[in-house]
């Protein structure tokens, strides 16, 4: 389903080219100051703003429909509603299936019944409405002193330095999040956009990773098996569309390792209990260590490309060849970066409201 | 917590050297004729059972303690118990933290009244109830013609062939599940053990990948956002021990590929829509597209060894060396890759379950 | 939380005097052709339309914001849209507190944060979208010939004949949906109307019982303990405002009985099983016997009242009077009896999808 | 299901004759000394232990199985198993359908696979894993200065003084805890016994009404809508055997009041916020004022009686004499009554926990 949650819980609603997409976020506590910059800042760097991207061209445009009087949370159902207003719906023709969207499952799943244009509930549109609970999640973190930041850790061979390159500081993530663009070795942002350009001009597209860090979250959030850090994470950041994989700390790489080299060593700094290498991601157990929480996301190729492909009409049932009009995204990830981190954000507030409640919450 | 499940609550329990461990399995149909044979079979192979494991010997002895009558499930909740024997617990030292073991996470989230002993409730032994859950989803789904499997794809650096090397069939799934150390290209099965026993002989340990596939799932599972199949899987799969990552179809390897080589076309077979290549893994918009479904795991190196290690007194809070005592294993992937079916096998039972309620099972 | 369900899960939103109410329905299958006539005279029945109820002259004109395309559901979260237009908030005061409403536990829980007017997020009005989740639930539990209906049972010390004065048939529940001020027996609506006037004469308010019967249901629905069909009732009854008891069958009047009376005896009636009486109200063990399902619940008079109460202004730490201005209903249950049939249509449509799923629906 | 909790998750299992009944108790916090003798308490309170009840001597010695070291909770899942020991399972005859018990309808929801020995999961046997679960939540809520207390009403016609008669203390309900046959007024003992000793001399039953008051819960808690004090109190209440009505405050009696006369006046006390009258039993909007909380339950009279009964022979379909051989029990409300409290204990903590996490808990 569309919801998530037991502390926060939350209900994303929409199509792509409906009238409005819209979440309703429960539970947050009363007296909440919105920082209503943060949330159009965040929006208007996931909104397509760049010849990186596609040309529709959507203010995100919300209104608050309940929830808020006077400026500041009331405690009740908080819902955000965002109109769909630069939709050119004639660009979608139903019964083509385009390759790896969601068309043909979303057939098999609703029938004719779905709402087709746009990718209906399936558009990555749907995340707009995350990354206003993003920006409100992080707002509230930072009463806790937790930062998360992301970066774009490679496009197609390109690669960016990784987190691991830098001793941790929250001076990286500030500087990535005020960024729309966020790389850690700047020589490689025009590489990346170069390559991104070139998928465009040959009507094809190209995917990439993100590497996300969370900073300052103590030990001891998470629980084990089915609340793992690990498991509530992945559960949200599995259902951002385009996501195909995710590893912590040093993931696929570790089951390379000799445990003795991929063992954390505990020592002492201060008083604190740290870990001298991190290749557990600051996760241990299911649970938070304290080191900063690492891990990185793969985001697919774009599947909208101009190039002819093979396909089929499902109403007729018959192979046909797909020329997709309309506008498209050459890449996504310079756009998703914020969903991820809306999304963590997110994740890391449900799991502190579980664990402490909501007496913390100025 | 330890809970999951909507439409099957699953509630595990249990400490590695405590009384027993267990699980209940809430809300399967009455009049089931579990076979227990399978389930034996299952939690055998996961057993340690060679030189590649640890020597503590445990029968797996379990006991159904409700919602069973006559041989049949009686709807009610299924209680399986399985006790503790072979228990070294003097092996273990209170206050010394293992390295990259929940010790560390466990202390603090629970002070020093977690029960240390073979990690308590982190423990790997946990996985037991899991196998006997997997084991009772596998003979569900096999009433649907649904079939789960998985090799070692690789350890260390050594690697077996893919799934993508080979036709899918349920043939090549079957000869994985009837052998004890599962992997598709049988040249690799001598080099993987003689990794795993030189490791040993070097008191270290070592990881890998498994990869695992889901034939026979028809299109139209699964939801978009939070209910998605990657979710539910990715959620279950993150909360199984060691694993560090995680990816669907090509994974990490799709974000190097254009746009116009990862889409997935779409055919006709036969009149039933599939698609030329599986860069997917089965899965668009979170739900099953009818394709076989892949996923690959990372599976960290086992963080017991015996190696000397450095580590903190946490009592003490001073920095020590540790030299682990004990019966450990020099890889647990050959143990994992059955907890990895399990717990696969519940996933897809509980999504069926959602969507179809109970009417089909027989 | 405002949201609710396994199968179907809703999110209440909105405050009553805010830009809109609403709720998100999830989780409905593709297809439905919702009957937007019979939505919109469900919501004309609840809404004040008489001499007997407030003056407000809300139109509930909604508006269907996603989930809903050319005419059908899409199965994506379909959601619902009232803006509020007859609104006079300048009636209300925000800290003198109203007795009997939840103006004091709103103050506490959420502080001066609420928004106080019109009760907010308490007030009846959140009941009109409940009435839309009501009528769609009806239309497609008629699918499975199920038929809910309640009369007004008692106002004051007055009281209608009940349901077991009757055989149970559908004509009976069919005459009371089709009428505006539901009674089994004709002769009490004038006398029922003439308690409410005269109370409305008397500034001050009147409640009562109604009294529900579902029909239809067949045996084998609900679960042992902690879903049964009296705990997924009563959860979702008691969460409409001004329900302050509930009885199942002969209810509390069961206790004054000796079990050889309460008893249901079976005996069998065309190789069906049934129950002479009914002292059960349809019920056993949590699940549905086949017989019709027969409940009560207990209305409080309406704490709006024009006369003079004692009361705080909570701003100011001391008691006032008060002398409440607006627009009052002198009584609701002739307009909860439509929540209180749509409630149960959700409580029994959730009931029904947990077991079987949605395969049934058209 | 037999689960509920989103703060504490609770998992029932086990059949009357089974091997043991039991429950799983997730999430309590690390390090509570639990009070054992508390729990033997409460379980000698609601065991059959005069000649009021059935003679089945069942000692509930439990075992804690997990979650439990060094007499301390670990933080991980608390598992109470209890074995069965005193059961005559020929007393049961398998076809034979017990009037008013649950033999019918989990004979239609499970088939022939029940365990129908002595009602199998339905049996009010398995009350008392829920009796270690509130004596355990007692516990913690004393911590609180919460306290939870319940007397017999009524039983048959004969009534007892009701909490309004008193002035609220905890002394009352200290008392009250103490007893093995609480009331509030002494010499009704003896009368309520002599008519469940009349009855079990007549082969038959006597149901009655339970009154509970949870004194020392501050103002505040409780959520509008689904998650309403009244909500999750009356979903627990009503998973109950044999309750079948509750009434909040007055309850079906404030139907009958002007809302001037049921309306409770505001004023202060020592600079806190009371009500003159508390005809809403504590409850405003859902969530508690501050003034006592008290409801009342209708018990039914025990189903399982002496006298001979008409019923059916499910597996013949024929209709049979029942004449009912075993232990029986007259009346359980002296029994039910400790059950009440306990799950009225569960439910507070609950709520306590899902607003204020787990950091108060000593």
């Amino acid at each position: 389903m569309s919801t998530f949650g037991k502390a926060i819980e939350i209900n994303l609603f929409g199509e792509s080219h409906g009238k409005s997409i819209g979440i309703v976020i429960n539970n947050l506590p009363a007296g909440i100051s919105l920082d209503l910059k943060a949330i159009n800042t965040a929006l208007s760097k996931r909104r397509p703003n760049s010849e990186l991207s596609t040309s529709r061209q959507e203010q995100d445009k919300y209104e608050i429909v309940s929830g808020y009087f006077n400026g500041l949370t009331t405690g009740t159902p908080l819902t955000f509603l965002i109109p769909n207003t630069d939709v050119h719906s004639t660009d979608y023709t139903k019964n083509i299936l385009r390759p790896s969207h969601a068309d043909y499952t979303a057939f098999v799943k609703y029938g004719s019944y779905q709402d087709y244009r746009g990718g209906g509930h399936f558009s990555g549109r749907l995340t707009a409405p995350l990354v206003i609970l993003g920006a409100i999640s992080a707002q509230l973190l930072a009463q806790k002193g937790i930062l998360i930041g992301s970066h774009i850790a490679s496009i197609k061979d390109q690669t960016d330095k990784l987190f691991s390159d830098f001793k941790p500081s929250s001076d990286i993530l500030e500087t990535l999040n005020s960024s729309r663009f966020p790389v850690l070795d700047s020589i490689q942002t025009e590489l990346f956009k170069a390559i991104i350009l070139k998928a465009k001009d040959n009507k094809d597209s190209v995917g990439g990773t993100i590497e996300t860090m969370i900073l300052g979250l103590d030990a001891g959030y998470g629980d084990p098996f089915f609340d793992s850090i690990e498991s509530i994470l992945s559960h949200l950041l599995f259902s951002i569309p385009s996501v195909k994989g995710l590893e912590f700390g040093k993931g696929f790489a570790i089951t390379k390792m000799f445990g003795s080299e991929a063992n954390d060593s505990f020592y002492i700094d201060n008083n604190v209990v740290k870990t001298k290498t991190n290749n557990s991601g600051g996760i241990q157990g299911g649970i938070s260590n304290g080191m900063p929480i690492i891990f990185k996301v793969a985001i697919k190729p774009t599947p909208s490309i101009g190039k002819t492909q093979n396909t089929v009409n499902i109403a007729k049932m018959e192979e046909v060849k797909l020329n997709l009009k309309g506008r498209h995204d050459p890449a996504i990830i310079h756009r998703v970066v914020y969903v991820i981190n809306a999304i963590t954000a997110y994740a890391i507030l449900e799991l502190i409201i579980r664990k402490e409640g909501f007496s913390w919450i100025k």
